[in-house]
């Protein structure tokens, strides 16, 4: 089977593969064009007859695995709210290799470092691709072209669409789980795994033909709360340990200490702060990196002065958010994933952090999303080119490092800011053309740089009420004109004609592909 | 079109129609004997493409309904949850009938006697059929053989498995909520019409084409609790008033204070007392009628005076639950439907007060479900017969005027008893075959009257411990023999051959059917 086939120019100018992995996809047709036909994906109807007495448990997750009937060609998945702290998916396809089985499609939410010993998986065709987010070793796996199958990265909205649409047919859910009964019920907010919750397996657990919990902490039902519900589970299996929670932490969940970003963060906060963006009862959300955090803090600041409260964040929390929450600055965190033990913590604690999932937060084949309803979200981006379009999977020299997350989802909100250094390692970030593109540039509200802001100029409202706040904006050329006065213009990057993996539009579409680097 | 066609005997000996307004139901195979083949039902897919800024509010219902396509032959559900107090009901089929649509399925969770007004609707032809359970004067203008098509009763389970199985496609859901947000996020713990929860609406919300929110109390983004989840919303509607929740409260939600009844509810707790079936750890679920709560408090007491605890209640909760919660003696409510303003109150303040709904306690096209899970489980009749048959939907006069409720679901408990009194008004109870088969004898276990105790032959293990800790038992004939000898051998009521509604088994099979009543 041929890995891709059939390129077609895109609405966004890009080349992609119509047919991926043997399969048919959808070039992206631009921004709210394609309208989805057919119907909600249906798994096949269980019985209670199966289920007589509500007892799931098996001895192994090998066991697990053979009575969920694991063989060749599966499509097996896994969540990642462990992050760098997983301990199970090695174990999974570990016994898939003992009993022989290959070509399985690994459907993770993301993979992380942790996993790069499943590099020898791939190597020997017990893995035949993983679609899903890769951060780190396995993307650079797959950036040398060295996977057998195609690789397909999804946001985590574009994952549950893709899912609850049938793209993705999941055989065999893996859920690990901090805390499960035996009926299946389970949740992460509770036992020595806590990891806060479990919503990036929720689309696994509804929509795939078997699933099985992992626990290291089994209760006497009904485990409260349910955040996965056992009534969805085949099979539950108790290990000695799950996950190891201290490694959810990410590296970057920490306010920056860089002046650099500290004065990004702070002009960002002072541009929605001048142009009003925020408001007694307004939302927001930020993500878990440096300057994100630092801007959350001073958006506290400004509420507290104000005497104000923001009605709702919504996040990947930790300790920053939780602040403000117990302070009583926010009313809600919508929680799609902790990151740090404070952010457990709070959402065992607090019934105002409240935990959301991909469906909730994300999923734009629904009757809306929480996405849409946030006034402002601040994202980061690893290239952004004239035409505001971003890239937040590749780096300049081609290298796929890291996943999508909810960023593509998230661009749904009022406004959204991309608060980023001018360079990084003297490579300037603003580019004639990202290398790939992962966001249309009309989705993309304003660039904060260290040196100056420029705002799209779609948004000719938010344009009007800067130039009244007295707000100096430059014109993106300026910001890229003065990158390259200091770095110089950079070169372009020489990248192959083969394509590694492509990149999914929340809609399920192909708007880039990703090339393979050249190495030699 | 027929009202139906094609009988054949089913499993149980019972002659039910295999296509039922123009459709084709399967019958009864056996308990347990049914094996769903299919896939579970998809709506079509949506897209937020349709939901630009989450924002659902529209004026009035009517515009609404016609927003969602109200026309001839759609099917329109409604849940149940103000019992007694609905008022959005009526309203839909008043505009229905001004807009001139004709032939509806009205698909409610149960029908009350507050929505007796509706029969003009049905005599009209703007309502075809209820297909929902009946309580009161709609069952009787069913008995009646007056409505155009043909009823059909399911569980509340049963419910939400022909929904998920795809047997009912809702066209437009209306869900009464006492709060929501204009996204569509939904409860019933917040507000003057405070319900206490929205479980029956679930699969209405889940699988309904177009769902419409209806409130009083429309608060800001986000709604929290969201019990229904605004992702599956399309309209939302702000009302005066959405519910009376004062009638929420049954007529039969209170301690008995029958001497017989108070009588066979000791006997009952005595029974399970002393066969061991209460246990430190144990479970039950207990109905909201007066003897069920009274066992209820008894169980309290022996509980108590044991020191132990109770690991949950299954419930329809009301004041007397909540107390055994609140002193400790139990760990959690599963809670499906308040039955008075005591019950929502805990199930707001209290964590441990858990809102469940009809897919996690009672679907039985799923991978298990709560009600397998539960010790005792404690159910009322119309009539048992001899081979433990229950009948809890007709009289034996054979007029249809009950609802099944979580009744059949209940069965699958570990062990099912039914304290009934021997007779009422001089009728029997325990009969030579009951007028209606609603459950099959061998789930049924143990029958507790006011003159002794039968247990079902095939509860071999439990006739033994009955046995050994000195508990005198009867054969069911002979507690039949006893009513026949104060009341007389009853007269065999004589009914129609004209068949007014079928019974649906758990498994969405076809148990029995319900004859219409000889009037004249």
């Amino acid at each position: 089977m041929k890995k891709y086939d059939k390129l077609v120019k895109n609405a966004a100018g890009r080349m992609v593969p119509t047919i991926i992995n043997g399969e048919n996809h959808i070039p992206f047709q631009g921004v709210g064009k394609y309208n989805p036909t057919g119907r909600r994906y249906g798994p096949k109807i269980p019985t209670c007859n199966d289920f007589p007495d509500g007892n799931k448990e098996v001895s192994t997750l090998k066991e697990a695995l053979i009575n969920a009937g694991i063989k060749d060609g599966m499509t097996i998945s896994s969540h990642h709210h462990f992050r760098n702290g997983d301990l199970i998916a090695k174990q999974v396809f570990d016994i898939a290799h003992d009993l022989g089985i290959k070509n399985l499609r690994w459907f993770p939410s993301a993979s992380f470092p942790c996993q790069e010993e499943l590099i020898k998986y791939l190597e020997d065709g017990t893995i035949n691709r993983i679609e899903g987010s890769m951060n780190g070793p396995l993307g650079k796996f797959t950036s040398e072209g060295k996977m057998k199958g195609l690789s397909i990265l999804r946001s985590h909205g574009g994952r549950y669409q893709a899912v609850q649409d049938g793209e993705v047919k999941i055989d065999i859910a893996i859920i690990a789980a901090p805390t499960a009964d035996t009926f299946g019920n389970a949740n992460g907010v509770n036992g020595d795994a806590a990891c806060g919750l479990l919503g990036f397996a929720l689309a696994d657990s509804q929509y795939a033909e078997k699933v099985i919990v992992v626990t290291d902490n089994l209760v006497p039902f009904p485990c409260i709360p349910w955040q996965i519900q056992g009534n969805y589970v085949d099979f539950v299996v108790k290990v000695d340990k799950v996950g190891l929670p201290e490694k959810i932490i990410s590296g970057t969940t920490q306010i920056t200490k860089s002046p650099d970003r500290l004065l990004i963060a702070e002009i960002t906060a002072d541009f929605c702060e001048k142009t009003g963006l925020i408001y007694d009862g307004f939302s927001y959300q930020a993500g878990a990196g440096g300057t994100a955090l630092s801007i959350g803090n001073y958006f506290g600041d400004i509420l507290r002065k104000n005497n104000w409260k923001a009605r709702f964040i919504r996040a990947g929390s930790n300790q920053y958010p939780v602040e403000l929450l117990e302070e009583g600055l926010v009313e809600y965190i919508l929680d799609g994933q902790t990151f740090d033990l404070e952010g457990v913590r709070s959402m065992r604690e607090n019934p105002n952090h409240v935990n959301t999932s991909p469906f909730t937060s994300y999923n734009f084949h629904s009757k809306g999303n929480f996405a849409q309803l946030v006034d402002i979200v601040v994202l980061g981006a690893t290239e952004i080119d004239v035409d505001f379009n971003a890239n937040v999977v590749t780096h300049s020299d081609g290298y796929l490092l890291h996943g999508i997350g909810g960023w593509q989802n998230c661009l749904a909100a009022k406004t959204t800011i991309m608060p980023i250094p001018l360079f990084r390692d003297r490579i300037p970030v603003i580019r004639d053309r990202v290398t790939t593109l992962c966001a249309p540039g009309e989705l993309i509200d304003v660039i904060v740089t260290e040196r100056g802001i420029a705002i799209n100029p779609l948004r000719k409202d938010l344009i009007q009420k800067a130039r009244v706040s007295g707000i100096e904006l430059k014109t993106i050329y300026q910001l890229k004109e003065e990158a390259e006065k200091i770095c110089g213009v950079p070169e372009e990057v020489k990248l192959s004609d083969e394509i590694v993996s492509v990149i999914k539009w929340v809609d399920g579409t192909v708007i880039d592909s990703v090339k393979k680097v050249i190495t030699e």
